[in-house]
């Protein structure tokens, strides 16, 4: 067996104490898998005196992360700092220039400069794995850039970020309101104290851009994703919803379109026959749709510290056995920039919530505006009796610039009393 | 770019077929990702005049397999003649003591001879890839090898013959019969002439032995497995599954417990809260529990020509790129022989369905049996009143042994018309 892959980590918060963890807790699997065994050698954090639930003995701090990049005794780095720029980009450059490999669950540096990383890790011919950005435990990337790497993939949609689940699956099981259920979620550690990152999508967005650019060989395009968040997603939505057929998932999109690629984080009906419709509290999963394998999902834990210790280690027994893959599947040389689908182009059906005031001709009105705009209707919903009621519609297929007039002109009627609720809906 | 890998294939059925289209379909993409071309040189299969509906120009015809094996211009065979015994394993056997990768979808190959197969490639430093012989398109094996590699699995079970659950979700959605749906299933191409090896699971069982060997670093042991097929399955049962809150599937299942590994294909009922209690028709899912990454469920088509090539050409791409990983997860000199659990010592609920005479006293002769051999009874249902009626329960968990003597016993009364129905229960 050949000499020990040695270890430097960078961040001991959760998924860092969990790699520590689980090198020493599957020793003998991992050695027996990488065909050599794996040392954690270094670490490095903020506050050496914390409470970890692990003993730091066998090792050493470093007071500076940088100091893992030059230390001798560590053949690769596992960045878990975090950003996407300061010290955990600092890091990671610094180490791939001293030529080591580097591991890394840094989803948000990889979507702003994953292309660049890729390349300057080609340079240096140092290792670059990233399977741990993307869906925690799932080997998500693995199964695109390996598993599935002799398709061309049309579509790749899933479920990226357990705290929004964990809200939107709460929400349709207790029918509350958006702000109760985060409140809940907070206190119970699902949800963190500033949530915008996962409810305003840009955690999921990050994400997706990864995947985005292993499922289609194009440089990462963070920019070019279109992100909505699930704040304004109603208790009253999710129960029309249910009523029709569909969960409401916080869905990441990416799609092969006459247009271009399109990559899109916004709240989405499913039909309960859609295999990620079941997918319910912190569990992430992904659907890969590929030419010839036709539609293959994958699930588990999307975060958390075991899940993400999972891929994390996965990595480095890929980096110790000699396993390469370009981190994006391909030579960085070899990702290709693709162009980018509007969002006004794109097509699909859409759930439409109005509130109206009771009064006889208020559905002409508005149905004389879709048929303007060409939007034709499936299905419709008019509920109670009273002041104001809600109006509900799901449309056929329909492109998204003439959904948005429609919108608007609509929420211009006198007798339509709030903005009109538009939601996507994603077909299987 | 490197010089092309060159490939000879054996067997042009529907898998055969599927190759070739698909390494000149997507030839681009797949050179992309393997870093040089892939290209099928020659081929061999029974009957030259054939109608298969690709061109065989540019393709060498080998009338005698064993050719691919020492033909100077080939560089991996890929052997699809099927069988655990005869041409396949003389090809692959060939090819490997020539020094030629081999990739093979070859279930009864790997399962009766698979870890042989193994030493005797790494013998000779040659490839062996198998991911085609486990559920079709899903890179479960490579999931499970490398991007779950950190785990210990507790366990591993799903669906693998889509055959089976093609006629168990008919049977599902329209009530009818087995005898009747497997008529239905063979005119419509679903399943074959002469079925017994997909519905009395044997298939499943191959299948088993190889996903089993790769999650618990053991020689295949296909002799191992506990084998039941699904010819015994009525109408009623499946209705009375659903009544309780259960699907019935086609199982396999691998399991690590305190008295060895359990290896086990059979029906069983599944709750609908299972992710694979919703895997209907030709797909095929595997759960797999590891101890840091917790559950994760993989699904997609389990044969046909797209889904089962993908895998066959990702295997090609692995070789063509230099990535090594043994057959089955670690070098076959480092699987370990593990005890083997019998079925009499499985522990799990039990569906236990009786044909009884509508008499007073007949459910407490049952119950007094059930309470002798320890057997809980959870839920009981007895439906209609006529001469004879059903009785259906479920019981708590229970030892395989006890409830075997307890239905011996049962099915002895007078007032017990049919032997009593036995289907196991799995546990999410």
């Amino acid at each position: 067996m050949s000499a020990p892959l040695r270890v430097g980590i960078a961040g001991l918060g959760t998924v860092g104490g969990g790699v520590v963890k689980l090198l020493r807790t599957n020793a003998e699997v991992i050695a027996a898998r990488a065909g050599r065994r794996i040392e954690a050698v270094a670490v490095s954090a903020r506050d050496r005196a914390k409470q970890r639930g692990f003993d730091l003995a066998g090792l050493r701090w470093e007071s500076d992360p940088l100091a893992l990049a030059s230390a001798k005794d560590v053949d690769v780095v596992v960045e878990l700092i975090g950003g996407s720029d300061g010290p955990g980009r600092k890091l990671a450059e610094a180490a791939i220039d001293a030529g080591k490999g580097v591991v890394t669950a840094n989803k948000a540096l990889l979507a702003c400069r994953g292309f660049d990383l890729a390349k300057r890790a080609e340079a240096k011919k140092a290792s670059l794995a990233i399977e741990a950005a993307v869906a925690g435990g799932i080997p998500i990337l693995k199964a695109l850039r390996e598993g599935l790497a002799a398709n061309r993939l049309a579509r790749v949609y899933g479920i990226l970020n357990g705290t929004c689940n964990y809200i939107l699956t709460q929400m349709q099981g207790s029918g509350r309101d958006f702000a109760e259920v985060l409140a809940e979620a907070q206190k119970l550690g699902y949800a963190e104290t500033d949530p915008s990152f996962d409810i305003d999508g840009v955690d999921t967005a990050h994400k997706l851009a990864v995947l985005a650019s292993v499922a289609f060989g194009m440089p990462v395009a963070f920019d070019k994703v279109h992100v909505e968040g699930i704040r304004a997603i109603t208790a009253a939505d999710i129960a029309f919803a249910a009523e029709l057929g569909f969960r409401l998932k916080l869905l990441a999109v990416a799609r092969r379109t006459n247009h271009g690629i399109e990559q899109r984080v916004h709240p989405a009906l499913v039909a309960l026959d859609d295999p990620i419709a079941h997918v319910d509290g912190v569990f992430n999963a992904v659907v890969a749709e590929g030419d010839f394998v036709g539609r293959t999902v994958f699930e588990g834990r999307g975060a958390g510290e075991g899940p993400t210790a999972s891929a994390v280690v996965a990595d480095l027994i890929d980096i110790a056995s000699g396993r390469g893959t370009p981190a994006f599947g391909v030579p960085a040389s070899a990702l290709v920039a693709q162009p980018h689908a509007p969002m006004e182009r794109h097509v699909g059906p859409y759930y439409i919530r109005l509130t109206v005031h009771d009064r006889p001709g208020v559905i002409a009105d508005i149905a004389a505006i879709l048929r303007d705009e060409q939007v034709s209707i499936e299905s419709l919903l008019q509920r109670g009796r009273a002041e104001t009621v809600p109006v509900v519609m799901i449309t056929h297929e329909t492109e998204e610039a003439a959904m948005r007039r429609a919108a608007a002109r609509i929420g211009a009627l006198a007798s339509v009393t709030e903005p009109p609720c538009l939601i996507r809906i994603e077909l299987l």
